[in-house]
């Protein structure tokens, strides 16, 4: 089972989100809570390994690691922020929420605002929404003309390309659910008292567009997706199943980054204290 | 076992730091361990509590939280930051480290840099390190004139001032730890290859000056506790004890703030999604 080359969007192909389940499991015999404590250990052997390597990441302090999290409402951005990166040190993860851009944001290029919050050398960055809105809801409402947002997918890249090229390693997640299950965790938030206010009207305006969302997905997929900052569709509709996908690839990447924490000043070597 | 009122530097009050053991114990009966494990099912309770009363105070949106963590080296910040705040929800935390200030920020008031990342609505704010630099290093090693930082005692007041009628609870925190103590901690950081890069030569400085070290602390206890944003000495030389006291006064507070959820918008009451 490897997340990373079963989720990764190869650059310069094509994307139909139909194609691709939403509800995927590890694939293993048995019934779902088998393979579901299965994939939760694994989770948790993941969370350990980050969670010594996001040490030397902020020992070496030479490169970051920036996470960006996009997906419908209810598909589990907050749920994989709190699950999956919940457990590091706090003092090394930085979460930036894109919200509706302020008067100020809206009077400088689009990517201002972001450019202001990307993870600093040592630290993971965690975007839950991102500049991505601005080729996703921007692109469906018409919020700017198409002569604009149209071009937004190559300042995307080179900006990206920016980051990476100066240690920032970029890894992007789309979580994929489907509008049965969408439907499910809307009315489930509806029906709790402790939920209801994240509701908005709007929140259903978008849910009647689904298909207008679905192609802008595509088209972001299919042109932001680049070796150095790979697009990641994971299933999820199980919650366990996408935690399991994005903590694997967190790891690999972070493996593959294999950060060294300093060596000590050899005039300290031997040195006792009084 | 009241922490707060045990450790609640009291407005106007005298601080003789030599007087507070900083290897103080919650007193029960019987051996550490039991003591100990005692003081973390208590701080476990405590965390359940405070990760609860997060997601109201997050949902709320109206109100913040600000911990201020000061303390020698070795002092257990970073361990406070990791244990107790740790398992929050990283999407409502943010910690920030203060270390030397840059030449912006020098061009700056000292508390320039301070009030740009202070805990936005719904959030908890972590310093590790704060604005009381200004007064510990710089006034030890006389960065500035004492006609400049012996003004900063009031300026910090009516800049907390600011803060709390603002929205912003402040909690402020000394990690007391004693001297031996602190030898044990910087002896084992030097001999663990891991943890060795984080010892710098500049640290034995500051032991060398660790009585003039403690009468700034002094001075900025006695000036800077106030009703509103109280200062408390935690006894840390027991790690486990110190995560019980402030993760008691953590929730206290929260408990005392008592955000709400806010209710659903009347009209999406009974709506079924389609």
């Amino acid at each position: 089972m490897d997340a990373y080359n079963l989720h990764c969007i190869k650059p310069g192909s094509k994307v139909k989100l139909r194609d691709i389940d939403p509800s995927k499991t590890l694939g293993l015999q048995g019934p779902e809570d088998q393979e579901r404590a299965a994939a939760d250990a694994l989770r948790d052997q993941n969370i350990g390994v980050m969670q010594q390597l996001q040490y030397r990441l902020w020992a070496e302090a030479k490169r970051s690691l920036l996470i960006v999290l996009q997906g419908m409402d209810c598909s589990g951005k907050d749920g994989t922020t709190r699950r999956v990166l919940g457990p590091l040190n706090p003092q090394g993860v930085r979460v930036s929420s894109f919200k509706k851009p302020t008067d100020e944001e809206l009077s400088h290029d689009f990517l201002w605002r972001v450019h202001k919050v990307v993870p600093a050398r040592g630290m993971i960055g965690v975007f839950n929404r991102s500049h991505y809105e601005d080729v996703l809801v921007v692109r469906v409402l018409n919020l700017v003309p198409k002569g604009e947002w149209s071009l937004r997918y190559d300042h995307i890249n080179d900006f990206e390309k920016l980051l990476t090229e100066s240690g920032t390693r970029i890894l992007k997640f789309m979580l994929h659910i489907s509008k049965d299950e969408q439907k499910e965790r809307l009315q489930a938030r509806l029906d709790d008292p402790e939920k209801g206010w994240k509701f908005a009207l709007g929140d259903l305006d978008t849910r009647k567009r689904w298909d207008e969302y679905m192609d802008a997905y595509e088209a972001m997929l299919e042109r932001c997706s680049t070796p150095e900052a790979p697009w990641f569709v994971i299933p999820a509709d199980k919650k366990w199943y996408r935690n399991w996908a994005i903590s694997s690839i967190v790891r690999r990447e972070l493996e593959l980054m294999d950060p060294k924490t300093p060596a000590m000043d050899a005039e300290l070597k031997g040195l006792k204290i009084e």
